[in-house]
């Protein structure tokens, strides 16, 4: 078996602050942003396009994706709502825009006030965009399909409807769809069923990355299924930063740091230098003081005699 | 695919209160265990007959198996160290003992000062004492591989030694070989390895059962892996009681709750019911108030729409 490069998108600047009480100053931003690519890390979402009004934690966007660009190597990916916020995300240079899709109507009315239609004409908007630009300067464009494992307004969300919005976003001009646990009710078994079928209808070079909480404990073992189903991009957040606004105590993403331990344990690379990840924890500390840093690689420690992939021993 | 049963193994009376500062008190220690057997769990770790001086948590084992014997159905398991711990063991008419053998002989040396062959002698005195009991009477004999995934002290641990370990117990009579990472280092790709190689050398029928630490946060992850393999055992400790000495905030054994959620979820019947299970943490948390208790389900709830296996709709 080939070990498959894992890439492994840190998500904590984007959805770990956005679910911050408090704002990270933009200075601390760019320590971070910064520190996390020197330890390695190849993808960061640094910000989303939104309202300053309803997110203040994602104002300085513009001006952090800027900095991002400067850090040689990283691919600066961004989330956008619709056409506004994808043209904020051209006119800042990012290289990846997301446009989450939530598989769930009731909760899409619910959060943004649109329906599946709507959401899929700014897609069709965004691509048109998109394809406007000239080719050094198109930012790759990923639909993401949230409440993918069940939806806390609707509980399981019918495979039809997950499968038809995956075919919609790709119909729509995506360059690829991803799958995003936002509720945390994932279970390994679902995420190997819902994988292949995504795959089955857009096809498996069309489906590469997944988005995965660990608000009930099984983040890990998620992974680990999709990871066996051929998934070779994760989204991670640095101390499972942002918690879980439903249930405290609880991390939202899944914890980078330890999704690096297990991946490098089982001799997958991903690029990732984990001290010097676990080092820039206390770049968020001190800019957050109040916000809980989850994780249990860090708390734990690295086991005696650990090993990263491709530096085992005999 | 038929759906095999798996079996949860509920240790924290055992391996949970040993690591506790605290004693809990006899009576609560009833009132827990028969909880759990009412909410399904088939067999429970009750205690571990050691000497009271060195573990005052365990000095009420015999009353204590005596009663869990009464309650209908369970099997009744404990823990001996050596021969003496055996003869208490029987004559408490416990279902089920296991002998730990730390496959890092620096490990046994410094815990209980014993090489290898003495621990193996243990086994073979024990295995002579149940062939001299009239078969009703005769426990189940667990010789576990602990350290298995590598130690704190030696660091990982050469396969060669495990399966000399693990030919040495069954040799010396007992009726299986179970796996155990007491240190929380192991991973997936290592769960998987070791199985397969311990097999291969005692038959896949003399291994079913894995004790899995989440210290790292790989617990459920490397549960998916071993359950991949056909281990149908699990041992888990309520709460994640206990702890990890070793590293504080981190839970030592897997969470019984995240487990049997994990499970259910993928249509893997446990027999245990999810919400009674989770409602004998009070109990717990009454008895122990100093303890903290973990798991990720019972604090972020069960999903809308769960349905345990067996119960799933069309």
């Amino acid at each position: 078996m080939t070990q498959p490069a894992i890439l492994i998108s840190e998500v904590g600047p984007r959805d770990g602050l956005q679910n911050c009480k408090c704002v990270m100053a933009t200075p601390a931003k760019k320590r971070w942003i910064a520190a996390l690519a020197a330890a390695g890390v190849r993808e960061i979402e640094v910000g989303s396009f939104v309202s300053p009004r309803l997110l203040p934690q994602m104002q300085d966007t513009p001006e952090i994706a800027a900095f991002a660009r400067t850090v040689p190597g990283l691919v600066v990916a961004v989330l956008v709502p619709n056409l506004k916020g994808a043209e904020a995300a051209v006119a800042a240079g990012a290289d990846k825009i997301t446009l989450p899709l939530s598989v769930s109507e009731t909760h899409s009315l619910r959060n943004i006030r649109r329906t599946h239609e709507q959401v899929l004409g700014e897609a069709k908007a965004i691509s048109a965009l998109l394809a406007s630009l000239p080719p050094g300067r198109r930012p790759h464009f990923e639909g993401s399909l949230s409440t993918a494992f069940g939806c806390t307004l609707e509980g399981p969300v019918a495979e039809a409807v997950i499968l038809r919005c995956a075919e919609g976003l790709m119909a729509a001009g995506c360059d690829e769809v991803g799958l995003s646990d936002t509720t945390g009710y994932a279970n390994p078994a679902g995420v190997r069923h819902i994988i292949r079928a995504v795959r089955g209808v857009i096809g498996a070079q069309n489906l590469t990355g997944i988005h995965l909480h660990n608000t009930r404990g099984l983040g890990l073992a998620n992974v680990l299924a999709a990871l066996e189903e051929g998934i070779t991009t994760f989204d991670a957040s640095l101390g499972g930063l942002g918690g879980c606004p439903t249930a405290p105590g609880a991390s939202g993403n899944i914890v980078t740091e330890d999704l690096v331990f297990m991946l490098e344990s089982m001799g997958l690379s991903t690029g990732i230098d984990l001290e010097a990840l676990m080092a820039t924890r206390r770049i968020v500390a001190e800019a957050l003081p109040e916000e809980e840093l989850y994780g249990f690689t860090p708390r734990a420690g690295l086991p005696l005699g650990y090993q990263p992939a491709g530096r085992a021993g005999p």
